[in-house]
């Protein structure tokens, strides 16, 4: 096992990444082969269909348009395999969210038809729709990283020009993750929030009725945010992780192979986690909640288990790293650590995003004396909710610091994102019971249909907010690693070690500009959804105007209009916030590396406080409004619930689209600034 | 004249700030002359007096016990002079927030007088009841400080030891201002929630109806909020800059004797500027905002001439800090670049906050669709107000730092806030005017005095706003110094030169803790304001429902209950986050000193954003309401301005309560870092 992990781990993970896209691909034919429904369905599924992949195509050719322009940038400024590596991740990151939303959209309608025979088979669609994404993450991510890892290494012959194209790649996939989940979060909260805001306020609509001009934008929306935006990103957090795992091996640990070689196995390993617990929720008949939370359980103790002889065959004998004696016992609390850290984000989200717990309660009591009180109940727990997951970054820094040094973080880090396979399944599962409730209701579907898949989108709405607090926390964590990665990158670059010291101004100046960011990039983010909201509520206002028809039933709405009104302005909308992280860390980069270090730190410790409190505060004000719908305070039409329609909507744009595009601009800020360091500095030098 | 700067310059500033006292006296006499109105007024006024001194009463009472656990802790660990100092600080800014508390509840009644003669005396009034305040804040603030450095330095005989008790006068007028803050904040805003909750929601009662029981506590609440709670809060921001100016020019210009004395210098010939100020606003009978205006560029441009030739006389030969040869030339040109920052924080809190500008417009016609677009709106308002005040604090620490190093910076905190004096005029000018109103319409006077007060109080709220920004911002400025202070003591008492770099985990975990404290601690803030709040409302609906003959003016309301409620609740509420930090500070030092200098930065850092979005958000808010309630988007009784009602009261613990108290939480944080380290680094060390 010794010489297959050491000589051939990188191959052997290649290879699991590949079976792990087999797999999915099984899946999708798992999916395709269901019942899809009456021609009524599938003309409603067909025009969501149509407009996820209008949108989509026309947000590749934007974001295409704009990544021709970064890779000839660093073709001309760097080097071409760190520019292949660009075009790789974006591609990748693309083809994630694409194929991901494709399977999606047409497990929608199959979750709807299957709900009608019964609540497992229901969910047994929609969970593996969902995890066709995430093993298509996973799979894509490391067969990516590791094929070009392996090319670039054989091709240069060495393993820094091989570790800067993997910088390429890292950087295309997160300015990707940025546009997809700026993109996908502004058009999926316009929709929303534009289809409430008429729809239900002024014409006293239901939610999905048929008559509503922004109901097929709205479950558009679904797809293009939360499924094809959250796997671009998360896509975006894999790869990253993975290569920040290689690149700290190589920094802190060169002399010995097998350092970089370990964050490929302990992906890899995972995958055979991740394809257990996916067999797992399919062969097991529990209620919803259990059946999933087993999934995570079931991946997460196969990895530990599988990766305790993986460590002890690849380190042997022990490391020096930083003069620490690092072993595999070091190691392997670490991979431990990162694995404690999945689960002890997914039960914090959990407790403050559930209806079962005293947060989320606690919102809904406050919507009783009205508006403002909700949402100050509502803000003041995203507050709240920020305390426990740093308290828990904050040791597991603690702890693999002391194993072994940046390394053992970097090995946590990647630990934890090696859970991503089953996690996104999760999530992704969420917009596709919204979906089937959606097409369920359109389509006139018996109502019991409908109870059944929401039953699905409550225990959905939870894993969704679970999935963007794991993404943000395991920000946090990698924080350390990419700033470690950039001064070791700077220190080697300029031949000389560089200082960061509180006390030097320009770091202080830094830290200040960095943490600027993520609040100027949540504020036109946050703008970004009003004002393409308030496009989508004149077009329906106008829709409805001119044929009053569409009210009574006798008229058609334009379905079309307001899907292309969103496309057009989500386009539109996503890209100065999106180019903010650039333009930050260019402008900066001018002051010199002390300044540009503090910016990267800057970011994370704002960011991370900003992106926990969002999506916290968003994930609990919709459970709050679920919570009063279910009859408590009043129950629909009461003041409470009036009140807590308002927290939901202020909650959309917090936790689906500025909260969660916090995570992958943290990223394009610190891998920017690692791949600015020759570019600007060296020159500086010369 | 140099030798009275040189050598009797600390002696001079205390003449001066004397002479700031007396005037105060001047003006007190000058508010009382005026007429009281008739009877009923005065026994509205009465009620409101009685109010506000019970509680502050029993909050000086509550303070005190934990006080004296804090100076015997002191006393036992460190020293005599540095306890003494600890209650010099604390009794000075009680005094400060409890003589001007007492004037200004007696200004109130006179300015509802003055009104019904014309708007200019009605200004005279108000505005010179809160001038009070304003030179009492700077007057006691030099004399205390000045006297007591004095004093140490002549029984000691050694300048270390005058300034570690200097240290612990800061932390005592520090720890008293987070408790003013937020107990007048949460008194203040759980009033007026209370009241507008049950009051205008439920009974359709407006502002200051004498038929609500809570109305009585809600003007109360301005008083010991807006007045006694922000005095304090600026004698802290006062004290602390004089005392760290001098702290560092002790530290990095020991040598120099000058460099210590001209911190007190710029006070003194400041408080000349003040009066000046005043003056100006009570010989011109230009606008209100005009005259208010002027009275700040009076101010500021008499200081910057002034202290012209005060520099040139101090400094005639250069000084050596760290390396720079630091003359006159270097140090007038920080002195310029603080009353430039004053400037230009005003001016950018009036851009977000006035009703002339974009932002607040934005926010009343995005209340047009509803309560959740108002909230929306006026959150991303808040992160984008962030951009400028921060972007001028760096630009100040880089041109201040290149002039004189970390003096430069301390130079400039201390000639920003040596306009005090008139800035709080300003603000404390709010609360009366706003008070006036309340007795206008309790009392029945001709509706023409209540429009009177109320273009005041427009003017009131903007400047009030002013004040809010103005005090975070020079936080913000005085980071680096605070942070400079703790490391030069630091290497002073362990006799070694400390790091902090990033790179260090203990600095990074640090960081991450710190930037936890702002959002944990506002988290607190609001929920202490909701809890509060709720109570006032069961009171009032528990005696309407008992006497319902109070909403038809049959039955007189129980104003004294809903006093007593919101002061019980207040001083429970406010002990948990008052002893937040401290809590921090204590458990982190047990960490090492680079994990507690990374709290002092990440405190500041999150800290910063924090307190500037929530303080522009919740004026702006506001403001919002006002506009819309002057006839745009539907005017008053449209679904906009129910939207913008609850804007206005989401934005009221913003503003009032969670955002302002995070300027002295900072505060606290950083003294109590630096004194503690001998108490346990020291220890840790031998």
């Amino acid at each position: 096992m010794q010489t297959l992990l050491s000589d051939h781990g990188v191959v052997l993970s290649i290879v699991l990444g590949a079976v792990g896209l087999i797999f999915a691909l099984f899946l999708i034919r798992f999916v395709l082969a269901a019942d899809a429904g009456d021609s009524k369905m599938r003309e409603i599924a067909l025009a969501i269909q149509e407009g996820a992949s209008a949108y989509l195509h026309r947000q590749v050719v934007a974001v295409s348009l704009i990544s021709v322009v970064v890779v000839v940038g660093i073709w001309f400024l760097r080097d071409t395999p760190t520019a292949v590596g660009f075009v790789v991740g974006s591609v990748c990151s693309m083809a994630a969210g694409y194929i991901g939303m494709i399977v999606a959209v047409r497990a929608n309608v199959r979750t709807a038809q299957a709900a009608s025979v019964s609540s497992h088979s229901a969910l047994q669609v929609a969970f593996n729709g969902g995890a066709v994404t995430g093993l298509l993450v996973v799979g894509l991510g490391l067969l990516s990283v590791g094929t070009f890892y392996l090319i670039s290494l054989k091709v240069s012959g060495s393993p820094k020009v091989a570790i800067d194209s993997l910088v390429g790649l890292a950087l295309g996939s997160s300015l990707i993750s940025v546009f997809a989940r700026l993109g996908g979060g502004i058009y999926t909260k316009a929709a929303d929030v534009g289809a409430d805001l008429v729809g239900k306020m002024e014409q006293n609509l239901h939610e999905d009725d048929p008559r509503n001009p922004a109901t097929i934008a709205d479950n558009v929306g679904d797809n293009v945010g939360d499924c094809a935006g959250m796997a671009a990103d998360v896509f975006e957090t894999y790869a990253v992780s993975l290569i920040g795992g290689v690149l700290v091996g190589f920094l802190t640990a060169g002399g010995y192979a097998n350092a970089m070689v370990f964050p490929f196995v302990i992906c890899g390993l995972s995958i055979i986690g991740a394809l257990l617990g996916v067999a797992f929720v399919n062969f097991t008949s529990l209620n919803p909640t259990r059946s999933l939370v087993g999934g995570v359980v079931v991946s997460g103790l196969v990895s530990a288990i599988m990766l305790f002889p993986a460590t002890q065959a690849m380190f042997p004998t022990a490391m020096e790293i930083a003069g620490k004696s690092v072993g595999s016992t070091q190691l392997y609390f670490c991979i431990l650590v990162g694995i404690a850290m999945t689960f002890a984000s997914v039960w914090i989200t959990n407790y403050f995003t559930s209806t079962a717990h005293r947060p989320v309660r606690r919102i809904a009591k406050a919507s009783e004396t009205g508006h403002a009180t909700n949402i100050i109940a509502g803000i003041s727990t995203g507050h709240h909710a920020t305390l426990a997951p740093v308290l828990c970054i904050v040791g597991s820094i603690w702890i693999c610091y002391s194993q072994a040094d940046l390394y053992g973080v970097a090995v946590a880090v990647v630990s934890m994102l090696s859970l991503s396979g089953i996690i996104i399944s999760l999530d992704a599962f969420g917009p596709i019971t919204d979906n089937a409730g959606g097409i369920a209701v359109m389509s006139g579907l018996d109502p019991k249909v409908r109870q059944i898949t929401d039953e699905l989108d409550a225990v959905g709405n939870t894993m969704k907010a679970v999935t963007k607090g794991y993404a943000i926390a395991s920000a946090g964590l990698a924080a350390m690693v990419l700033f470690g990665s950039y001064v070791y990158e700077l220190n080697a670059h300029l031949g000389r070690e560089f200082a960061f010291d509180l006390m030097d101004p320009r770091v202080m100046i830094g830290l200040f500009v960095g943490g600027l960011l993520p609040f100027s990039f949540t504020a036109y983010a946050m703008d970004a959804v009003g004002s393409a909201a308030g496009a989508v509520v004149n077009e329906v206002r106008r829709q409805i105007g001119l044929h009053p028809g569409i009210l009574d039933g006798t008229d058609k709405p334009e379905y079309k209009h307001c899907v292309d009104i969103v496309t057009k302005a989500a386009l539109r909308q996503m890209v100065l916030p999106a180019l903010l992280p650039v333009i930050f860390v260019v402008v900066m980069a001018f002051m010199g590396p002390e300044a540009l270090g503090g910016v990267l730190v800057g970011t994370i410790v704002t960011g991370l406080f900003v992106g926990i409190a969002m999506t916290s505060s968003g994930g609990a004000w919709d459970n709050a409004k679920k919570f009063v719908e279910d009859g408590n305070h009043g129950g629909k039409g009461s003041l409470a619930h009036r009140a807590s329609v308002t927290g939901d909507t202020v909650g959309d744009p917090y936790k689906d689209t500025a909260g969660p595009a916090v995570n992958p601009m943290i990223k394009v800020v610190n891998i920017l600034a690692i791949l600015i360091i020759p570019i600007i500095f060296e020159a500086a030098n010369h």
